[in-house]
């Protein structure tokens, strides 16, 4: 008897069944040959990143449907590109699946990744498919930039401002909500499925390249959250830090729902936001922040003592990188 | 007590650790950032192209040693682009393993890559690491071309010739070398290693592309088998092929050491030779033979009628794609 649609697995169709299936996902111009053919601005230089998300790792059924995986894989790769300043010409996308995987669930990962691609208006063009024990999504992502505008690490200087682009903790938040649903009972449905929305698509910020003054930027994202970036930075610059915890934009229901130890964790550490986090001249930093909006903010100011230091209203914390998420 | 170095695992080290390791395999300019900025020449285009080798699927320890996985999965990629006629820029390594795996074989596969590229002058300028239940390497390669000069699968036309750079069946004789030592015992030991070596450093031939004329160049790599990459120019470029077998290059030691089927079929279909199947006019395609050397040769013609024919002394058979490799 033939199977449902809806249970058909990777096995029941093949590789070239599959690839059938997968190849409406790619612009019809770039398949076809042993690799694809891209254009480049001329004077431009080109971006390469690349982010592998395994089953069970970075993902589980129980928090993240196939098309937010898609999503999130392909957002972690432009946000890459974004915190380097450049704007994304393609992903390609390497896949490993159990044969007992469902058909759907590939069919929604590539949705996932084309749904967030399509606003930069960006295709897969490459990829490879093969048999694997784990569900493992590999992409890499490329894309230009003018080498006098590309966003490195190492280049801010003391007295920078330090300016984030957007709320952090939100996605840590919805992560747990999903793991605990208990956990958001206090919450409105408006915040709750905000918290979500966060988590499971989050959205590359490569809204702000066309936002950003043509001073010196220092900056990268804060997929691993945002300690981390700011310790990242700091540290490749050979700088410290002030920052100051209430100026850090929070989602508004954190004040209300968590305890303070638990939004400060969920804020700093908490990851996954992909906001970026620059380091630039204050005047400079005052006007990208008007001109990004209320949730954008300069949180600090880079110093040239080491540490980074966290003031609070009544007390001050020096933040160190052990907390980081450890993938073994 | 201390672990011996040849012990110690993934899961001892931690992920930044790890990283500390693999660290000086990049060069020092490129790492550090969100991407990697390659420059890119003024009017050349760039190829992308991706692979990923799954453990027990690709390779396994009875058959490729590290060092031996990590040149494959390498020459894999810098074979599609030589395959699009593409000078390499630059590869992403995206690496997921079980914390139980010995750090000495993540750098031997790291030592394998970089001993793979260096020719190329060609470097790792990205990668990811996490923990997964299966080793997978997903490689990304880029490169770039003049849009002029990429080669296509497309464009080949009736009467070209058909053109292999080298042998085939090698390399599966020297995976089945591996496989059952027993085979090997009639060849000589040169001849032995020889298989053994086309099975696990092949070498991509981006040395051809300085060899290359000026004319319209229709072609691909052979890595899923010359039959294989012979049936999809054809189909792409809507034509079809008469080949003469005893033109197609072979190791030296098949006709003694192989009944005429077993031969046939490795040279057909054993695939991941890595050799470039190239259609051009037929006064080019001589001279580039000449240029080459002698394991180049012409081994048939395309024709308008679609069927690909291969005429043996005394006999023709019609190849057709259902031999070829599938992954699921």
């Amino acid at each position: 008897m033939a199977k449902n649609q809806e249970e058909l697995t990777v096995q029941d169709l093949g590789e070239q069944g599959l690839l059938r299936r997968l190849l409406p996902f790619c612009p019809a111009a770039v398949v076809g040959d042993d690799g694809a053919l891209v254009a480049v601005t001329a004077g431009q230089s080109v971006v390469v990143t690349t982010d592998v998300l395994v089953d069970g790792v970075h993902f589980s059924d129980r928090t993240t449907p196939p098309f937010s995986v898609g999503w999130r894989a392909a957002a972690a790769n432009l946000s890459d590109l974004a915190a380097m300043g450049a704007t994304p010409l393609g992903i390609t996308v390497g896949l490993s699946l159990p044969g007992a995987t469902q058909v759907s669930w590939v069919e929604q990962l590539y949705q996932g990744i084309t749904a967030c691609l399509k606003p930069y208006n960006t295709a897969i063009v490459g990829g490879d498919l093969c048999r694997s024990s784990a569900v493992t999504v590999a992409i890499a992502a490329f894309g230009q930039v003018l080498p006098s505008q590309a966003i490195r690490r190492h280049t801010a200087q003391p007295g920078d401002a330090i300016l984030v682009t957007g709320v952090h903790g939100a996605s840590k938040a919805g992560l747990e909500i999903l793991l605990n649903p208990t956990l958001g009972q206090g919450l409105s449905e408006g915040d709750r499925q905000l918290l979500i929305q966060k988590h499971q698509r989050p959205k590359p910020r490569l809204d702000l390249l066309s936002h950003l003054p043509a001073c010196r930027i220092s900056g990268m994202d804060s997929s691993d959250g945002l300690a981390d970036a700011i310790l990242q930075l700091c540290r490749a610059s050979g700088l410290g830090a002030e920052l100051h915890y209430p100026s850090i934009p929070v989602p508004s229901c954190f004040k209300t729902w968590l305890s303070e130890a638990q939004a400060l964790d969920w804020t700093l550490y908490g990851g996954e936001d992909f906001e970026l986090v620059l380091c630039l001249p204050l005047e400079e930093g005052r006007s990208l922040v008007q001109s990004l909006g209320e949730n954008a903010a300069i949180i600090g100011t880079t110093t040239r003592q080491m540490a980074v230091v966290l003031a609070n209203d009544d007390s001050t914390t020096e933040l160190t990188l052990n907390k980081g998420f450890q993938h073994f």
